[in-house]
């Protein structure tokens, strides 16, 4: 399945990079297949998988900070693979040319 | 922990109401605090209770529509308790009068 | 249409109570059809008269922070009506009863 | 401001290409600077100019379907500019490398 998710923790100032970037920092020592995104970070595999690494960000940020919004969004489409890569290149053939972003 | 979610399976037509109907059965017999409002489902635990609960209803309707979209939002503050009815109560008390809704 | 949102200021320190407080504070005024649920505000309206409040909302939290998150929920249901009502007791009536929440 | 955007038609099918295509085409066509991501699109400007678009997509799908659910997440920071760009990068810096992604 795919999986978007941000972490949003509270009281530790009103710049989201360093503790974005401690929890990306998890996200690539796990392995899993993911995508850094303008909003956020979109994981793809098992649901256990993918929530191990989701809690561990939580988890992590919840040490510096006592009060953390965490979003998931999953979408899952049974016999769907590489949903990283096919989501955008199935909507680009749909329009029938290559977006130019 | 306080979590909203919100399960929407593709393909099963233009209502909701029976699939949401049918994850809030799941909800209710779980035995955990929740509040079904008018855009999702609250519910307030520990990670595993409420995650098991929510991995429960996304597994059910995926055995009725081959696509579905759960949203997942996670609200953490360390040390609250009661946030189904704190939350409300807490921003009333700031306004200084309980909102007539 | 329903809409639930929520406007999350960074660098406010790590309660939500007083800046949602402010939030709803214009949503009450406006006159629009709201509830407050433990986990977001729910409006129920045009688009015109439901993102000016919302709009509202966020420019008021952005003249308190300079990083402010605002996530809105668009269910838009042609035909239907008072859905701040009708979401929570169609489901309840699906079910069979209401549910002792 | 950076705003992500979903939009979720039911009753079409159980896939999303084809919606999703049909709304990008308002994107594309309106200059706006946007990013497509396998879990939604990124848009860059301003208020109104977001907005409109956003809207537009959302009323072109109603057209197609009775029952339409967008998500919006606007994530608004003074002074901020290019975050389609930035977002990513600035994480990449406090990681102290280029993700490889």
């Amino acid at each position: 399945m795919l999986v978007e998710f941000t972490v949003v923790p509270l009281g530790l100032g009103d710049s989201l990079a360093e503790p974005v970037a401690e929890a990306l920092k998890i996200v690539d020592d796990s392995g899993i297949q993911y995508q850094l995104t303008p909003a956020g970070t979109c994981l793809e595999g098992e649901w256990d998988e993918v929530m191990t690494v989701i809690r561990q960000c939580h988890t992590r940020l919840l040490g510096r900070s006592v009060h953390v919004i965490t979003t998931i969004r999953i979408e899952d489409e049974i016999g769907a693979r590489n949903k990283l890569r096919s989501n955008v290149s199935s909507v680009e053939k749909k329009l029938g040319r290559k977006m130019d972003t």
